[in-house]
């Protein structure tokens, strides 16, 4: 990835450092010449130790503040909700995510933070299904309020960039597999078939496993988090996937190649809020950062079934 | 208004009552078959004391609870910030005026309320200029905080929608101006115009004046609403405006002619939430409501500067 120097003495600030996005990002800021430091409700896992790691939570203005301060970087990966869990309360939805990370860009500003890297969503801020790959300047009609609260942040950085000059940046995450992640029910298919499957559990699939999704290895999200850093001039909005559509059927008939056991799976019926289609166009990152996906699918699942039956997931 | 009668036996509850709009939507609904009742942070104007009329906070959830019992309909208008106010500090906008009115929709349809109609602003969720009317469908990138305040309001009463049956209709309005508005300096251009000219006081302008903007009267708007409220099925979002185009210098002109007076101006810098022109498509309020707007500028002008003139305004 060619200007990643730019790094070089910048201080940056991982939000939610201790998630599975937020260690792979810290992970390779480490390979670079950027000092990370990182903020998280979690104290540092023994690998980080050595960071400036700031323990505690957003709510805590004064604390983010401080950790904030003297930062070129923010780079936000904090989500308190998930996907499905979002709709059963719409303002506390509004409260826990849309206001805090508004917030914490606001502080960031105030704190002299020039660019702040939020973490968006591919997989729900465009809502609709479409054939082709969805660009950044498709229509956005998310069909879940996780969607629409990112969504709503979105505009939210923008205008304050355009308000206040900081340079604000959403990236569209499509979905996010590999080494670490933890199983959630609504999130993170690939970690939830690995775990069933190493179980012996079965695995609920809402639908018959035909919608498609964009998996994106954890890796390579990492690196697009870092070129987004140290490009010059970043785009405001950014898809971040694979570009690839995969059928959550096709996934895992590859989960079990890769972990060498079957997954049991029971078919429920579907959710108003699954598109049958979610897959990326990557053009622009590709374009405007020189970033591209290196992990296919077979080799990133690989990694991921390694990882889950060496039993480092405990 | 064709379909008005679908009103008759409905419980009808205004949120904003006492505000500018909401009186007028409250005086158009006394004259239907319908029982008009509201909800206001203040008490009941004379002309109102014999509605049932609840004073106090949106903040009070239990008490919008109540007054929300037993209504078919809830029509939100209330607002608790301006234009220009919201930017300063996002995450109070967020609280106050996003997390406040989606939590509404929520008692509502907790309550049973059937029908959700949100006072959202065709002035400011599109944000871009366009030499075209925007219609519905155009994209939505709004220049302010109070733009992207609304259009998340929208988007999550879409997903409520979607979610849990009620039916929400965000009413995108243009500029509406009046008997009964008040007087502010970022909403209420004619307002303000007048208060100038009758106060012999100096109108700040920012810009040269060239912008344009789609003027609707507030008789008409209120109209508006009443043509969703009677509805077999309104569309999900609507324009609610006069579909033309009038800059403010032009509107100064006809504001003077009204009057009889002058309104001295004095020119400001333009701000960068401003767009150059901003007019509302309205063929979907036309074809699906079959309501179209009435009041001319000038008639509506005319009568602006009679209430103003009379003294009406203290």
């Amino acid at each position: 990835m060619a200007g990643i120097e730019a790094l070089d003495g910048q201080r940056i600030l991982v939000v939610g450092g201790g998630g599975f996005i937020g260690r792979h990002v810290l992970r390779q800021l480490l390979g670079t010449g950027a000092t990370a430091l990182a903020m998280d409700i979690t104290a540092a896992p023994p690998e980080f130790a050595h960071l400036d790691w700031v323990t505690g939570s957003l709510a805590d203005e004064a604390l983010f503040a401080s950790a904030a301060s003297g930062c070129d970087q923010v780079i936000f990966l904090a989500g308190s909700s998930l996907p499905g869990s979002a709709n059963n309360d719409l303002a506390a939805e509004i409260r826990g995510h849309v206001q805090v990370a508004v917030k914490a860009a606001e502080i960031s500003q105030a704190q002299g933070v020039g660019r702040f890297l939020f973490a968006s969503s591919g997989g729900t801020v465009y809502g609709h299904s479409a054939e082709a790959p969805l660009a950044e300047d498709a229509p956005t009609l998310p069909r879940n309020a996780y969607g629409v609260s990112k969504l709503a942040v979105e505009h939210y950085l923008r205008v304050l960039g355009l308000l206040r000059g900081i340079e604000t940046v959403s990236m569209r995450f499509s979905n996010p597999y590999g080494e670490g992640q933890r199983a959630h029910r609504s999130q993170g298919f690939i970690a939830a078939a690995m775990q069933h499957a190493i179980a012996g559990k079965v695995l609920p699939i809402w639908g018959d496993g035909s919608v498609e999704r964009d998996f994106i290895h954890v890796g390579d999200l990492a690196r697009g988090c870092l070129a987004i850093a140290a490009a010059p001039e970043p785009p405001g909005i950014v898809n971040i996937g694979s570009g690839r559509a995969t059928s959550l059927l096709e996934v895992l008939a590859r989960v079990e190649k890769a972990l060498g056991r079957a997954v049991p799976v029971a078919f429920e019926p579907g959710r108003v809020i699954d598109v049958a289609r979610n897959v990326l166009d990557i053009s622009r990152a590709r374009e405007t950062l020189g970033w591209s996906p290196g992990v296919t699918l077979d080799e990133g699942l690989a990694r991921t079934a390694e990882w889950w039956l060496s039993g480092a997931r405990t």
